[in-house]
């Protein structure tokens, strides 16, 4: 067990800059002493924003970059500047030993990109996968692929059930997280075949460390039931950006009725305290974490737009996985798998 | 132009059965005096829900049917008792000239899979689609596939632009109706071959009665500036549950942040007038309306839950779309694509 999480941060990712990034560090500092820092960007940013913080002496160490990657970038001129980028640098920081994970609020299409040329997939996985936390009636659910492959077969969301399994176990602590496949019905025979087909491999994989619990649909998702939904990037990323919508449009409409009256107004200034707890579930900052599983070695993805609440909560994310060693677990229930699997073809 | 619709109803379709449906169609009839109705299913219910309402007189024509088609019924089985059903009986009136339309609140798989046997796809139409009502911050728009084809090439999507257009302009009244792809990104290099093509052979086709307007994301669709959404079924099957679910889990975040205190219950009791608007906005009912679009015939789809209002709001759909011809303006606008592509391959 890694008991000095060593993260490398991308101080110029994100929509806000070093500022909210370094005081993210900070706050996550004051909670875990045992955090250290590498810092990738300009230092001169970076030395401005580390006077205005306290608790961070000696757990930060400044690598200067020269360049960033800009939000609009593509990723095939991005992976170019590795070296001389402040994302590209921090990735190399997981590639080289220096640090145990990755973090950035950057281009997402750039940072994955960068990350599985530098870091190449484990063994045992044929596409990493962009896996986040979403807010549900009870706890955060993990869900993943969201956008890293369009279009995966079932060999594909058979491993990304077993990563996501690892990330609920890991960073959410259940020890048998309850999966289930994103479908448009719940019948066996709904849905495509590759959905099919990963579904009869889960239900006999039931020596992994998670429960298969068969399919579920876009609308049962925030009950609250189910830890690990897993699905093809395209239908992820959907479901994702659906949610995200349908809370803002929803909140939007209860601004509107709300302002819509001086008596409502008064209801809604007699309420607010009760409505800054719905506000604070459905803070992005308060599921801030999303990651890329299935490289050699962790990779961070923050929200663009984190304040530094958000960036503590990824860095906490980052290093719940470096402690519990989250790229092992993946690769020891891949091996299992296999194993298995090749048993059944024998007999 | 049809100046009086007749519809064909299924009356035992549907969770709360003939009361809902005989009560909305009385509900409808206020408001347009010119509808006519053939219903199916046991007599002697419906005619006991008609007794209970006004207006009707001389409107209804009942039609004995000695069975239903069930909740969970597979639409194999479905299919062999289109006679007998009343689901099968209400289709096949719309198949023999009888009636305009058919509307059922029954088993969605079972109804698409006898509509499809018994209207044919229509002539340049590959695949039907389901097409549904989704509230947005502006007006509703329209969305299809949602679930009746889990794989989609480019020419389906195309296709399925073509008919939600006509859809947005009978129903909705838009003239010129704003058409968008939904994808996981809005470069023109996201998504798949599908998206990709589809959308190279929308931007040519200026010359049909709507605006292509580029790809959207999930989480833009309740923004109010798009009319017609056009996607995969297993993609729209997933955001619009996704958005249902979504819808429920605010408000039931809500409801429970409202109850946490006195001084929130208060609120809550002040504010009820504003909240009910935001109730109505988000109610089913009140967007209800699926229609099977790509045969040669009508089929609507009201939601199995819908009450009085839901089921005369769907009728009004089925009416609207009777009285402006949907299926041939859909026709008209399939000749003049193939017509165009045809002019460009010559070239």
């Amino acid at each position: 067990m890694t008991v000095s999480p060593r993260i490398a941060i991308d101080a110029m990712g994100g929509d806000i800059g070093p500022a909210a990034i370094v005081a993210g560090m900070a706050r996550a500092r004051r909670k875990d002493k045992k955090l250290h820092f590498d810092i990738y960007g300009d230092r001169k940013a970076i030395e401005a924003e580390l006077k205005k913080q306290t608790g961070l002496d000696g757990a930060v160490t400044i690598h200067h970059a020269d360049d960033t990657i800009g939000a609009s970038e593509k990723p095939s001129q991005a992976i170019r500047r590795a070296k001389t980028t402040s994302m590209g640098m921090a990735i190399n920081a997981v590639k080289d030993g220096v640090a145990h994970a990755a973090l950035s609020g950057g281009n997402t299409g750039a940072l994955m990109a960068m990350s599985k040329l530098a870091l190449r997939t484990m063994p045992g996985i044929d596409r990493p996968a962009l896996a986040a936390l979403l807010p549900s009636l009870e706890h955060d659910l993990v869900m993943l692929d969201l956008g890293a492959n369009t279009e995966c077969d079932a060999q594909n969301l058979v491993q990304f059930a077993v990563m996501g399994a690892a990330y609920s176990r890991t960073v959410l602590g259940i020890e048998k997280p309850k999966v289930k496949l994103l479908n448009i019905g719940t019948e066996e025979l709904k849905g495509t075949e590759e959905l099919k087909d990963a579904a009869a491999m889960l239900r006999e994989a039931d020596y992994l460390p998670f429960k298969f619990d068969g399919f579920t649909e876009g609308d049962k998702l925030a009950r609250g039931d189910i830890d690990v939904v897993v699905c093809d990037g395209f239908s992820g990323n959907v479901a994702l950006k659906t949610a995200e919508g349908t809370a803002r449009f929803v909140t939007d409409l209860l601004r509107r009725a709300f302002t819509s009256s001086l008596r409502s107004k008064a209801g809604f200034a007699l309420s607010k305290p009760a409505l800054n707890l719905l506000k604070v579930h459905l803070d992005p900052n308060n599921h801030n974490g999303a990651v890329f599983l299935g490289l050699n070695g962790l990779v961070v993805k923050s929200h663009g737009g984190a304040n530094p609440k958000g960036v503590a909560n990824a860095i906490g994310v980052a290093a719940r996985m470096v402690r519990n060693d989250i790229t092992n677990k993946i690769a020891t229930d891949l091996d299992e798998f296999r194993a298995h699997a090749f048993a059944g073809a024998d007999k």
